[in-house]
C-alpha cells in the first residue's frame, strides 16, 4: 500500500478505512454491489480491515406450540419431534447445507412435547412441553419467557467461548408461523392478513381458518411492553432465539438471520435493543407471506430471494458462502496499486 | 425407498422421477423453491436421480476491442492486459472467488493487444491483436469469427476430457459491454438505449457518447444470419464463448452463465442452437443496464441479484455454492419414508 494510504489512514475512522480499501481493489468502483455492503458491515462489526468468520455455527431451537390444538398448521404437531430426530440422523435440509458449507450445527430441545432418547445429540433445555394454547391463555408465563431468553443468551455465550464469531439461528416448531405472524402484527402495526401465510403448506381454507383464529387471539390480550408481547404471542424457541440475538450482539458476532420466524425473533429483539440490527445480515427473503413486508419494515435487503420457505435456518446456511465471498474479496483481492492496473480515464 | 416407489418408477420418465424424489424429501412440498428447479434441471441434464458436479471449471477469455479507439469505455484499453496479469498473480475477484468455491480457473488470451511473458500461466490462443474498430469495419472477419468459435469448442472439449461436467465462462475485454449491447439490440429488437449501460463506470456524458456511437454502428451494417451479427458486432472473446457454449451443450455439461457479456454470448449461441438454453443456469442479474431485459427476453430467472457488475465470470463463481446446494439436497436429504416423518394432515 502506498504512502498516501498511510497518511490518509491516520485521519480516517474504521468505516472510511474499509471503504477506501474496498474502493481500491482491482475492480470498477462499486462493482461488487451488495458484497461491498456486507464487507463494510462485517469490517465494522469486527472493527478491523481484515475480518474473519471464525467457527460459523448454526443453533436450531425446537419447541411445540399449544395453538396447534386449534388446527392452524398443515402438518401434525408430531412433526416437531420427528424432524428433531431427523436432524440427529443428518437427513434434514439444514444438516446437508451446514455440512456443505462448513457450518457447525447444534440442536436444542427448548420445549418439545416428546421425550427424546438420551443418547441422541440433542441439547436438552426443555422449559415446558410446548407453549400454551394462546386461544386460552398467554403462550408463555412471564417466567417461562424470561427463562427462555436467558438460556438463549447462555447458549450463544458458550459458542463465543469456543471461538465462534459468526452465528445463525434456526427453528423447528409446528405452529410457529402463527406465533411469528402475531409478533409481526403487534410490532409492525400491519394487519393480520398481511402477516399471515400458508406456513408449511396450508390450503386456502386452512389459511382462512388460521386468520380467524389469529385475529381472535390478537384482540384477546392487551400487552404493553415488547417482553409482554413476546410472552403472550411467541413460543419457547422464539424467545430462546430473542435471547440468542441479544448475546450475539453483545459478543460482537456476525449474525446470519434466516427466514420468517427468525426475522420475527430479530424484530422482537430489535424492539428491546435496537442496536442488534447492526450485526444482522438478513440472508433470504422467504416465500412465506409477510416476510417481505417484515424486511421492508426493518428497512433491510435480504441477500437471497430463492422462494425458499423451509425454516430450520436453511436460508442462512445456503447464504453463508455469499457472506464468505464478501470477506474473501476484502482480504484477498489485490489493490489497484499492488497490481499496477490503470485507473479510470 | 418403498415398494410403491419402484412400482411408480417404472412408468415415470426422468423428469417425473426427479420430481417424485424432490417432493418426498423431509421438507414441506416446494419449500426449497428455486433450489428444487435447479435440482430438476441438473438431474435432467445428467439424466440421473443422483447428479454430480465434477471438476467445476471457469474459463476466462480475454481480448481487446478496436472500438475502444472511439472512447466508449471508462477505463483505458491497457486494463485488459493488466487485468490478465492480475489473474496470473491471483489478485482479481475471479481468482479469490474460484479459490473460495473450489472452481478450477484458466485464462485464455484469444485476442489481447499485448505480448505476455511466456512463463505466465496464460493459454495463448491469439486470433488477432483485438477486434477491429467496428465504426470502420466489422469487428471480425467471417474467418476470424469462425476460428474463435472453433477454438471455444476445443477449449471445452479439452475440459470435458479432463472430467469436468460443470463449466462457467468469464471474460476480460475493455469495450465489451458495447459489443454485447449491440448483439442484444440485434437479437432482441430492443432499442439501443435499453441495451446500453455505463459498463465499468462511464459518466452520464460518457453513456450519451457511447449511445451515439453504438446507434451509428448499428445502422451501418446489414447482417442477416446470427453468425454475421456476431462477426460484425461481437468480439474475439465473445465469439470464443459462443463456441464454448455449443460444446458445453454438446458434452451435456451444466453451464453457469455469468452477467451481461456472458449472457449476450449465450443469447447469440441460442439464436444458432436453441437447445443450448436447456443446460444454462443463469447465475446472477448484473447491475449493467440491459441485463435484466436480456434475461426477461430469454424468459429465465437469475439465481442472484447482488447488484454486481464486474464480469470475469465473478457472478457465476459466487453463485456456484447455491447450485451445489441444489445437488446436495437432492442427493443427501432423507425422504419422508426413511425419516419416519408424518405427512400433511
Amino acid at each position: 500500500m502506498c504512502l498516501l494510504w498511510f497518511t490518509k489512514n491516520k485521519e480516517m475512522n474504521i468505516k472510511e478505512q474499509l471503504q477506501y480499501k474496498i474502493d481500491n481493489k482491482t475492480k470498477p468502483f462499486g462493482s461488487l454491489g451488495v458484497l461491498e455492503d456486507i464487507a463494510l458491515q462485517i469490517g465494522q462489526i469486527q472493527n478491523t480491515l481484515s475480518p474473519k468468520l471464525e467457527k460459523p455455527t448454526l443453533l436450531v431451537f425446537a419447541a411445540d406450540h399449544g395453538l396447534t390444538a386449534e388446527g392452524i398448521s398443515a402438518y401434525p404437531k408430531d412433526v416437531t419431534w420427528q424432524m428433531v430426530m431427523n436432524f440427529c440422523s443428518g437427513g434434514a435440509a439444514i444438516n446437508v447445507f451446514c455440512k456443505q458449507n462448513g457450518i457447525n450445527f447444534k440442536v436444542f430441545d427448548v420445549g418439545v412435547d416428546f421425550d427424546f432418547p438420551e443418547e441422541l445429540p440433542i441439547i436438552s433445555a426443555k422449559i415446558a412441553r410446548g407453549s400454551r394454547n394462546m386461544r386460552n391463555e398467554p403462550a408463555m408465563t412471564s417466567n417461562e419467557c424470561s427463562e427462555a431468553i436467558l438460556q438463549g443468551r447462555n447458549f450463544v455465550k458458550e459458542e463465543s467461548l469456543l471461538g465462534c464469531n459468526t452465528i445463525a439461528f434456526g427453528e423447528m416448531g409446528i405452529g410457529n408461523t402463527s406465533a411469528s405472524a402475531l409478533l409481526m402484527h403487534k410490532f409492525t402495526g400491519l394487519s393480520i392478513e398481511e402477516c399471515t401465510g400458508k406456513g408449511a403448506g396450508l390450503t386456502v381454507d386452512g389459511v382462512d381458518k388460521k386468520l380467524v383464529i389469529l385475529k381472535e387471539i390478537s384482540e384477546k390480550y392487551t400487552s404493553n411492553s415488547p417482553e409482554e408481547v413476546l410472552a403472550t404471542f411467541g413460543g419457547l424457541e422464539i424467545a430462546t432465539m430473542v435471547g440468542a440475538f441479544f448475546e450475539a450482539k453483545n459478543q460482537n458476532m456476525v449474525i446470519l438471520v434466516d427466514g420468517f420466524i427468525a426475522t420475527a425473533a430479530a424484530l422482537t429483539a430489535i424492539q428491546i435493543e435496537s442496536s442488534v440490527i447492526e450485526n444482522c445480515i438478513f440472508c433470504h427473503s422467504s416465500d412465506e407471506k409477510g416476510h417481505k413486508k417484515m424486511l421492508e419494515f426493518l428497512d433491510v435487503r435480504p441477500l437471497l430471494n430463492l422462494n425458499m420457505r423451509l425454516g430450520e435456518g436453511s436460508g442462512a446456511a445456503v447464504a453463508f458462502p455469499i457472506v464468505k465471498s464478501a470477506v474473501t474479496f476484502l482480504n484477498e483481492m489485490a489493490s489497484m496499486e499492488d497490481a499496477g492496473v490503470s485507473q479510470k480515464e
